[in-house]
């Protein structure tokens, strides 16, 4: 007889609740937590037994009949087939299932920040790189690509994307957001989030909140953030990405806000997430982040009591196994809640249907199926994604190097002939290097070098600086996790300098009186004042991938014209540390301090080997209500010899306000491929809900007034192309749920 | 006929309120401002007449006729003999009462942050110094003196002490400030306040509030910084001076919190300083802060604008000249109010009194009375407070020099024979060396070289450092104003590596293979790691002012025991700020990070020659309630051969809290001067309130639970002595204006 919870044709929640009834306190407990399969599998082999990570002694024979919430990570940290990763998947869910009176599967979930993170996937650039390119929609399609891939092997959640908004690009996790814009960041990661949701797979926005405010950028420490700067900075993006890029998971921060866990921080995961953003989908904690409440941010002095204050707070699940939730006596009531969502989301993924089966080859554990988690079109996706998101930051005309007459060729640096200075920290082949070097990565991931040698066949390398017609210097990090590299998770950087005394390299090139090329490959933006006058060219990439490195050579030969814009201000100096160019008046240069915190590249900045024409815009309204809006329109016109794509920007100046705000902030782009000689015409939507700040009496406002829409090429005042002042009329305005979180942008 | 304003023995808001019924409109605005004399004088001579700084075109003819609140720095920053500045003061007295019908003298203020900052006036030490000695006493003798010289020659007004509290050493106050530790501020700078206020100065504490907390430690920046932080670290300081010091000023800051500008700041400086603090004295601008508003904050778009938005949050007086309280309408009732204040103040310091003269001489241009702003009695106690403010952090036997075969002293370094090196940013004789080189100094100041010959006169100095016995290599910093220097008000660092290249010169020193005794004379810690196995001895002194260079060439020799500690702490490496030993335990060392902040030297920390036993502490009660207190009793031994003074800390570790705090904070501290073989009992009284932080909800409780009360030697868990558990019984309190700020402390 189908129960209830079983028919398909009643709604998820109905279903869930109807289950929800059936379920003891213990098998309620057991939707919570998850456990991690592990993975010390043998290298390309099977993964071995289920069993319980990080030296947890659980029995799994007592826990599985209760049933099971989530399978941590099931495809592991080592080298799997991806086929027998799917098949050995399919057979922990029917273990998993036979255990339990419901026959419920888990939820099973994998990393997936640049592609899925298992053996032999397409590893796509990182966040910065996505951030470099401007581009939502080819970044919504990677993230679809990433999730059908997912689903096609019994993936049904990912712990993407990062959300974080740089604060202090010192942060190794800088590698793994997309910029120092939280408009940038909210409309690229909403994109991803639309790509992974419509590919069926739960996404979760991460961290929340203020984990990149760290102090010191050291992972981990407070964030040293008030309530102003939390919503006008942090929060943007989640609120984007959870109404309207419908993300349905959110994963708490483990770093405390202004003294409070996020972890424990009702606020935060509930009255604001839930009641002022109707989120509807499941709070999951970061991994071990509920333990930490009681080991380290020592708010309880038990795993029952962390519990306790997590599940209070807001969080539904514990990651990635059971530590807290099952340690002792909970509220009922809260229980119930949590499970309800759970229940809900597994429920919509499938996993209370009476006909689901996992995806692909049946439960023998070794299958004769292949499955290509890295097929062409995936690897087209991931070089368009690398190669717009190369950034040349400066060219005395030596760029191309297919136009010069360079012959000879030296190519130098310890990330020119090497696979890692493509990949990021959240990618397997980088774990496979760092851990199983043994091993083959799983996914063809040319160096820059070889790639080089493709785009100039003609061309002599290993070339003597002193002798060559040009120098490409290749800089820039070594990507890993805590401490084993120069960028990553745990890899935090004390200054912005060139790491592993790679400064000196460069200026040892420089010293051979050979023009150089300065390369930068790297997680996070470095000072490059010491070198700026001197090179004559920089390019900047961000871990672009397993097709970054004929990317970035495109770049480099003239294949590609560059298109990247930088998500990263690029200092002059290395430390001085933190800045961005969200930064009003006061303390900026000037008098007041010795410091100058200009950066080298500004925000925004980036070259084009054609030129563009930016005709006088015009504006439909200059005068419109608080509640109004008015549209911009600018005609771009490639009026070089070659196709390029221009980014248009949209800056808000707003030269007076109730507190101090920016001198200008990102409120809408344009990404504009051109033929040459080819126009477009920009129209940017302005609502003036984008004109709202955050009030002294923490209101989120829109005032009448002057404001000044700035098109420009980059943050810098020095490049605003055209300044049009607006005003708004009418009286002030208390935005909510409701405001417009974007301009409307059209290209013809 | 005496009017009731001019009547002594009503009480002064009687008489103020008198008067401002009796004044027009514009004569109220009068009181809300100054003029600044200015300070283009003669050297040594007469000052220029008066005029109004900054180029404002002021018609003081037209001005004066209604008053005047203000007096700006009427003793100039040039030269000027006292006498002659007093009289000078008396004239200007005078023609500010001529030209007003209520025959009104302006209140005069001055700075005064390391005494009078006068030509000739006694130098003390920098506020760093006076944490190191952990001397509350000494610091309030030194206020009383600094605020009778100023009392004595007409001031009314000290425009100190900085009650800020280093949250990142690289700004360049840090040198103004008094440590990283709020307890150590809060009972250092209450001592100065009750001096400076006893001797009948009114008390200016500054800046109220976050200036210190400025991003990337730049002068002006942004303070972000959540409620939590601003109540637990940077008001606890303002607090206890106003309800223990009786400070009857407070100065705004520059800066924003959280995006609110600190002048237009109603929270902080209506509904928390007057509301709550009942505070009832008067709130001045930071100088040219009110016209921030409108030209760097851009809250408003016109000086008038500026001016209603300060009076409205609670700023009282403009400083340090009218730019926009006399700039167009103000609020009457809001006018009044401050007038009121201006009005009572000045009441109470005598300038209401129909018989009011000025101090000294008469107003007579040139008095032939001498003025000793520097007698020997201060300079002894400029002496003692430099002595105990210099801190030895590490010596390998070395010194003291007196006691070892030291016969040949090579004495190194750009601070070795150099005055600069004991004078901070706020000292007249700074000023005089950067702006008038040519004009005697006006005080004696002798350099280290100078003090070590002094010391050792049977020494040989300027030795070659490679047949040396030892070689003292002095570096450190040069004060200075807005980049001027490389510390000081505007000369922010980068990092905390020894600036100008000197840390190549301890390098050469060591290179020598002669013992090398570094001394650094500074105005923050800077990070000595690069040196610290190497080095014979290390001595860090802050700035310790005009017998600084005695003080520690006495230490050197032995003369004088070193018994001062660090109150910030010295860090191993430059990068990585910022960090403070105020820090909760996740994001410190471990696993998630490669940075370890952990200093090379901790707060608190400071050797000495003799030794000391510290016995088994007793404890009166090791259960309490949550409004009680118990008495910890310790008595400490000085073991060894010759005198000293111990500084017994006291810190609180809280096992269990509803925030995340700091692993130990200071709650009490004893400065135990012992002669050799001498002891002494220490009492703590702690008092269940100084367990109090601000809860998830803004307010500050006291939970019942286990404490440990940590006896120590410094913050570091290696230097605790004992850990003595209570436990705090009861129910949870909030705690408001009532609630105990400090332990007793008694040394019998």
């Amino acid at each position: 007889m189908t129960e209830p919870w079983q028919d398909p044709a009643l709604p998820a929640g109905v279903r869930a609740a109807d289950l929800l009834a059936r379920m003891t306190a213990q098998e309620k407990i057991a939707q919570l937590y998850g456990v991690w399969p592990g993975s010390n599998s043998t290298p390309g082999g099977d993964m071995a037994p289920l069993q319980h990570a990080m030296s947890e002694d659980v029995d799994l024979t007592e826990l599985l009949p209760h049933g099971l919430g989530q399978l941590t990570r099931p495809f592991g940290t080592a080298p799997v087939d991806p086929a027998k990763g799917a098949a050995r998947l399919a057979s922990l869910q029917e273990r998993v299932r036979a255990a339990n009176r419901f026959r419920l599967p888990a939820l099973a979930h994998e990393e997936c920040l640049t592609g899925f993170t298992a053996w032999q996937a397409t590893v796509f650039p990182t966040p910065l790189a996505w951030g470099a390119s401007f581009d939502p929609a080819l970044v919504q399609e990677m993230a679809s690509a990433i999730g059908s891939s997912m689903r096609s092997v019994g993936i049904h959640q990912g712990l993407a994307p990062v959300l974080d908004v740089v604060r202090d690009p010192r942060w190794g996790r800088t590698e793994e957001s997309i910029s120092e814009d939280p408009y940038l960041v909210a409309t690229v990661g909403t994109a991803y989030v639309q790509g992974l949701e419509a590919a069926g797979i739960v996404a979760t926005l991460k961290h929340f909140a203020g984990y990149s405010a760290s102090r010191g950028a050291r992972n981990h420490a407070p964030a040293s953030i008030g309530p102003r700067e939390l919503a006008d900075v942090i929060l943007p993006p989640f609120e984007m990405a959870v109404r309207e890029g419908g993300a349905r998971s959110v994963m708490a921060a483990y770093n405390d806000v202004d003294g409070l866990p996020a972890h424990a921080h009702h606020r935060l995961l509930t009255e604001l997430l839930r009641e002022q953003w109707e989120f509807t989908g499941t709070v999951v904690s970061d991994y071990f982040g509920v333990s930490f409440l009681e080991s380290a941010h020592q708010l309880t002095d038990s795993p029952a009591g962390a519990a306790s204050l997590a599940l209070a707070a807001g969080v539904d699940v514990e990651l990635p196994a059971v530590r807290c939730f099952g340690a002792g006596p909970l509220d009922e009531e809260l229980v119930d809640r949590a499970v309800l969502r759970v229940l809900t989301q597994k429920c919509e993924v499938g996993l209370l249907d009476p006909d689901w089966a996992p995806p692909g080859p049946s439960s023998d554990l070794i299958s004769s199926d292949p499955v290509d988690l890295d097929p062409p079109a995936m690897r087209a996706l991931a070089g368009q994604l690398a190669q717009e998101s190369v950034v040349l930051l400066a060219n005395d005309g030596i760029l191309p190097l297919a136009a010069s007459a360079v012959r000879r060729i030296a190519v130098l640096g310890p990330h020119a002939d090497d696979t890692a200075a493509m990949l990021g920290c959240y990618t397997f082949p980088r774990h496979v290097l760092l851990d199983h070097p043994e091993v083959p990565m799983g996914v063809a991931v040319p160096t820059l070098l070889e790639a080089l040698g493709a785009e100039l066949p003609d061309a002599d390398f290993v070339a003597d600086p002193a002798v060559a017609d040009v120098c490409v210097v290749a800089v820039g990090d070594r990507s890993g996790l805590f401490g084993r590299g120069t960028s990553g998770e745990g890899c935090d950087a004390a200054d912005l300098e060139l790491p592993d005394g790679q400064g000196e390299l460069v200026d040892e090139a420089l010293a051979s009186g050979t023009p150089v090329v300065l390369v930068v490959l790297s997680g996070r933006p470095y000072a490059l004042g010491r070198w700026a006058d001197r090179v004559a060219a920089v390019v900047q990439a961000f871990f672009p991938g397993e097709e970054g490195g004929p990317a970035v050579a495109g770049v480099l030969s003239g294949r590609v014209d560059p298109s990247g814009r930088l998500p990263v201000s690029v200092p002059r100096d290395p430390a001085g540390q933190p800045w961005t160019y969200l930064a009003p008046p006061l303390g900026q240069r000037g008098e007041a301090s010795n410091l100058d915190p200009t950066p080298l590249f500004p925000f925004g900045h980036g070259m084009s080997y054609t030129t563009y024409d930016w005709q006088t815009p015009s504006v439909d309204d200059d005068s419109f209500p608080t509640d109004g809006e008015t549209t911009l329109r600018l005609t771009v016109r490639n009026s070089g010899t070659r196709p390029g794509a221009e980014v248009v920007q949209l800056y808000l100046h707003d030269p007076v306000g109730k507190v101090a705000r920016p001198v200008a902030r990102l409120v809408g782009y344009a990404r504009v491929p051109l033929e040459a000689g080819e126009s477009a015409e920009v129209h940017f939507t302005f609502p003036a809900d984008m004109a709202a700040y955050t009030g002294p009496d923490g209101d989120r406002i829109v005032e009448p007034g002057e404001l000044e829409l700035r098109l420009a090429a980059s943050c810098a005042e020095g490049d605003v192309r055209y300044a049009v002042p607006v005003t708004l009329t009418g009286p002030e305005r208390v935005v909510g749920r409701e405001r417009r979180m974007r301009c409307e942008v059209r290209v013809k």
